[in-house]
């Protein structure tokens, strides 16, 4: 077990404005930035906040990210718009996007915004709540570097290629899905080796080719296994497709094939944002029909006495009180890295 | 293993005409709804279509389908509109909301049709076939009857919910997605253990608790398992919720509720119908994305040597055009069912 050190989110925010500034940030965009990655960090996502600090600022330093960037318009028409990503800021261009979506979803009820030549949105459910938390449904992907092997081949060929859906409920307790297509996340497996634990169930192959619960020994293979085994690896190809056609851009193969030939981080992205508007249809009954959903969840006899199912996104609000409150865990290491940064 | 026998489409679809208008359907609807069960069991879904012919004439009989029947408009605003489907043919009401997607994505470049009281729509991929047919993205989904636990639950509280994508292809050779949130559904597991078979990964719990792969196991404790675990769970959750949000319509809960308060089949699923025209953002190179999509999955080292990896959807045509030309076989026991309804 690594050693950890605790932190308040106040704290890592304070300290990564200060980093992104340090490494050519605006003032603003620095503080826009720490703060998505103090909320995903207060989520409890540190694979894709904390751990990924050294990474952004890397982009900021080799020009991946160019300070003050914006996705560009491409071509629009009606409700959807295609953007070019324009070496702006993932998390930035991302939550443009989906806030994007969410004003055409105000026009005409539906809005998708398809955005190319993206760099890592980090945490893709941080966009779901952005449309939940202004009332949307929302609904969006993100393409990857090839890291995981279709069903029935033994090479990473697609992406693990993140889905989200959020759907808002009362008081801000949405139901937000954040998924990748491996049953593992890449960022989850670096989590689960780095506190030195066993996967709850097999997550990929080891170097002899047999389905195992290390995570290191799959990161060195690179051979995860789909989620729903050909399941998640047919939804990978439909979402890489999806995303590729409408943002008219590179595919996980290509971007596989450009970051190989010229030695880059993942920076031409392909990303989804569709975001609905419930109210646009009139009057529903959702309340009703929420606590029957949360209800049915709650009240089913669980596998375990006294832990009963959980809705997707049900922990997050109370995880980020607590960490609001009491501050995060993050490795020793990875904290004095970024202090030195 | 069940007997057998080899029946031509043209023949399926003829006699299912013939059944339909004897059971109250009109010509012109006897025909559409026989058509789309042709060309279901041309594409191998049997059991979404020469299985439940039975169920289907059953509906017109007891008033679940009203022939002439058409889903009726809500509300709309924009590029959404809101149907109840009015006890219309399930297969036709959902061909309708994912055509009426279709003329929308048109207009506004994207549009979505939500239904609520739908009957079954049988084979969801038919849906997104329709939309790539039309050179649309297509994504669709329905929601269930509570026939899943959820994750950490022992009791079925959520629907298997079956999601479609689909994603236009040169030649009509579309990527077409259509699952379930179900590993196996519960056909697959009384076929394999008919057959005598173990699944191919586990598929749910036996009495003690345990993952297992003997399908009547499974099928015995009631415990199928989500595709993916906890994340087809999730999946399921957010699907259902969004259904019902937009439609303002039955939760899985609440369908599962009625039917057993009324002893009726599933009547009030809600369905959801997103089109997306590629060709209003104007100019893509997706023929060039297609081919290297394509070729990244083909290329691929396969795991077993000569079955290369496929994408969804790949085999559909080659199937199709085969059993036009050459028949299906069915359960000689279901075809002669079938002639006596």
């Amino acid at each position: 077990m690594a050693e950890e050190t605790r932190i308040t989110i106040d704290e890592f925010v304070r300290v990564l404005t200060e980093k992104l500034e340090k490494h050519g940030a605006g003032k603003e965009e620095a503080a826009e930035v720490a703060g998505i990655f103090g909320l995903n960090a207060a989520d409890g996502v540190i694979s894709h906040s904390v751990l990924r600090v050294w990474r952004v600022l890397s982009h900021y330093d080799n020009g991946l990210i160019v300070a003050g960037n914006k996705p560009v318009l491409v071509s629009s028409a009606g409700a959807v718009e295609r953007y070019d990503a324009n070496k702006a800021s993932g998390v930035i261009s991302a939550s443009i996007c989906m806030n994007r979506a969410c004003e055409l979803a105000d026009k005409y009820g539906i809005g998708m915004v398809a955005l190319r030549n993206a760099n890592h949105w980090m945490r893709g459910g941080y966009y779901g709540w952005l449309a939940a938390d202004q009332g949307k449904v929302g609904i969006c992907w993100t393409n990857t570097r090839a890291n995981l092997p279709s069903w029935g081949s033994k090479v990473s060929n697609i992406g693990n290629n993140p889905f989200v859906m959020a759907v808002p409920g009362a008081d801000g307790k949405h139901f937000v899905l954040d998924s990748a297509m491996s049953q593992f996340s890449n960022g989850k497996l670096e989590v689960m080796r780095r506190a030195g634990k066993l996967l709850p169930v097999d997550g990929g192959y080891d170097s002899d080719g047999n389905l195992t619960k290390v995570p290191g020994d799959i990161e060195k293979t690179r051979r995860p296994i789909p989620m729903g085994f050909w399941k998640g690896s047919s939804m990978s190809i439909l979402l890489d497709a999806a995303a590729a056609l409408l943002a008219d851009g590179d595919d996980s193969a290509t971007i596989e094939r450009k970051m190989q030939e010229n030695g880059t981080d993942e920076c031409s992205l392909c990303q989804i944002f569709i975001a609905i508007d419930p109210a646009a249809l009139g009057e529903n009954n959702f309340a009703e029909i929420e606590a029957s959903i949360k209800a049915g969840i709650h009240d089913a006899e669980p596998v375990k006495e006294g832990s009963p199912s959980r809705y997707p996104g049900e922990r997050v609000l109370k995880d980020r009180a607590k960490a609001m409150r009491e501050g995060i865990m993050v490795p020793s290491e990875s904290w004095e890295q970024i202090l030195n940064l």
